[in-house]
């Protein structure tokens, strides 16, 4: 078989045609019969043709790509969201290029440099742990390329935003434990430079004051939230407590998850002894004994919502952006591991 | 701010150098000196100069990006495949363009082919279940595009395959359950179409008739290991039988960890009543009580294999391709699930 690049002269010579009639046949133009379409495109694929579509992209400025970045590929919730960007993405024609920053500001930086020179038409991101200057995203700014930003999101950029209400998902699951008798309570998250973490943490203080219940510094624990970080976190800061706390409240159910069965091992009752509740609703809160409670957070229509707003944006680039932020809805599960039988 | 985009007169006028220099000293010419490079990419950085990827692209013909077919993102095995590639592919200087098929032969094809069209310089590809025929890769095999096929791969055509023994690690699975006492022992898993799950399925036999335990067919059942299939199975195809199996050896760990908790619901003890064996290691079979034996399937090495094979076989394209089998350790982990005590 060849290599050679089969071109619109190849297939008019094939058909009888003039280059011309074949390139208006490929782009569907009005003025060429039916029939003969027919007979280019099905030559043009069984030949291996290909649109020229750099030089096409060329004169459009136009890449059909949309750039994301997120944290790390391999979490659940970002899998989830990860789905729901490629289904609408590839629904309406565009690709997406995903990077990963590995939460490091230095990488998300790159990334970011990366997507502009490769020109993608939008630009989807979800901020690492550590990002504190957010100059690195000026460049799209300054281009009017369209702007995303998901989860978590920096406050300092005016550009559309796609979230939940954390505080509110914070307030409610540090209010379910209250309501079910739990009073020390130990908030277990990531960094709260990143809103989400911020914000729930926020919502958890919140939710103690407002039931008269002091917050303690001591009971307020940040780590990077990796499988080492819990296990340190559960095995140094909260087993060796000579009291230990009556509830956990982790940031993630795979975090709460892995707190839960450490725990379980050393002897701790969930509930009766201690009360554990997740953030997320990812299965493996639905497979631990007992289960988790959770707040469910829609990572897929989160997901569809980001590519269809980043599309939208492609599309209307000429109308002024209005910056807006998007929130979606997120309500707590009730389960085993908060309620005592 | 402008959206004009600034071309290298612009930076050739503000430095008060020709625009052969400055073209020259953004290649890292030798000719040109390097104080003069770095004021030329300092003022490039600041003013936002992106280097015309299209027409250096179209010189080249390489586009610098690597196309990933996955059946679903939102697979904790897929996860870790994918970020292995992104990890390997961008240290490279390559981006990855990822689309799903779900498990669809049609969006399967649908995604080659815009691949194809996207020029990528090389395919990575799982397949999806219902993929039967192998046409849609001729046109990467036609042209010589680098093709690399992980996990789910085909028997028809000539190309790099990235895998595990699926038939070693099936029987092996078995073995350990008739070692452990387990003679009535059902197999669930995906479509047989599939190498992965065919292998399995012929070790799990294998080591049934090497041990004088007679193959039963109703002991064999195939789904779409979905959450509702799962649930289907255990409630209509094993909870319902006179007398229960004694052992399960299901193909993934997510959908293990989910029967496991479903038979607990339903009174069966785990091992004791019955044992459950999963497959790939992830979290999720080490939160369930008891934890779950599974075979370990190291999906982040696979992703760095597939990708660091592909850019070898780019680099290489003149050289002859070699058709090549890389097959990866997995191993037995054995934990409580199967083990009474």
């Amino acid at each position: 078989m060849s290599k050679k690049e089969i071109t619109i002269y190849d297939l008019a010579e094939k058909l009888g045609l003039s280059a011309a009639t074949v390139s208006r046949a490929l782009k569907d133009h009005p003025a060429i019969n039916s029939e003969t379409k027919k007979k280019v495109f099905a030559l043009a694929k069984k030949m291996g043709y290909r649109t020229n579509k750099f030089a096409s992209n060329l004169r459009k400025q136009k890449t059909n790509t949309i750039g994301v970045i997120v944290p790390r590929l391999n979490s659940p919730f970002m899998s989830s969201v990860l789905s729901g960007i490629e289904k609408t993405a590839n629904n309406k024609g565009y690709n997406i290029i995903i990077s990963q920053s590995l939460e490091s500001e230095a990488k998300e930086r790159s990334n970011v440099f990366t997507h502009f020179n490769n020109r993608v038409d939008a630009l989807i991101v979800s901020l690492s742990y550590e990002t504190d200057n957010m100059d690195h995203f000026q460049s799209f700014i300054n281009k009017e390329i369209p702007l995303v930003f998901f989860d978590r999101v920096p406050e300092s950029i005016n550009a559309t935003k796609v979230v939940i209400d954390n505080f509110r998902a914070g307030y409610e699951a540090t209010l379910h434990l209250i309501e079910q008798g739990y009073k020390d309570i130990v908030h277990i998250t990531g960094n709260i430079k990143r809103n989400v973490y911020k914000d729930r943490f926020e919502g958890y203080k919140r939710a103690l004051t407002d039931h008269n219940i002091l917050y303690r510094e001591d009971n307020f624990i940040c780590n990077d939230l990796s499988e080492d970080a819990i296990y340190n976190c559960i095995h140094n800061q909260i087993l060796t407590r000579k009291k230990l706390p009556d509830a956990l409240f982790i940031t993630n159910d795979t975090s709460a998850a892995f707190a839960l069965s450490i725990l379980k091992e050393n002897g701790i009752k969930i509930p009766s002894k201690m009360a554990i509740i997740g953030f997320n609703n990812d299965l493996i809160s639905k497979v631990t004994e007992p289960n988790i409670t959770t707040i469910n957070y829609p990572g897929y229509q989160m997901g569809e919502t980001v590519a269809r707003i980043a599309i939208e944006k492609i599309d209307n680039k000429s109308e002024k952006d209005v910056t807006s932020t998007v929130i979606l809805n997120a309500e707590l599960v009730v389960r085993g591991s908060t309620v005592k039988r």
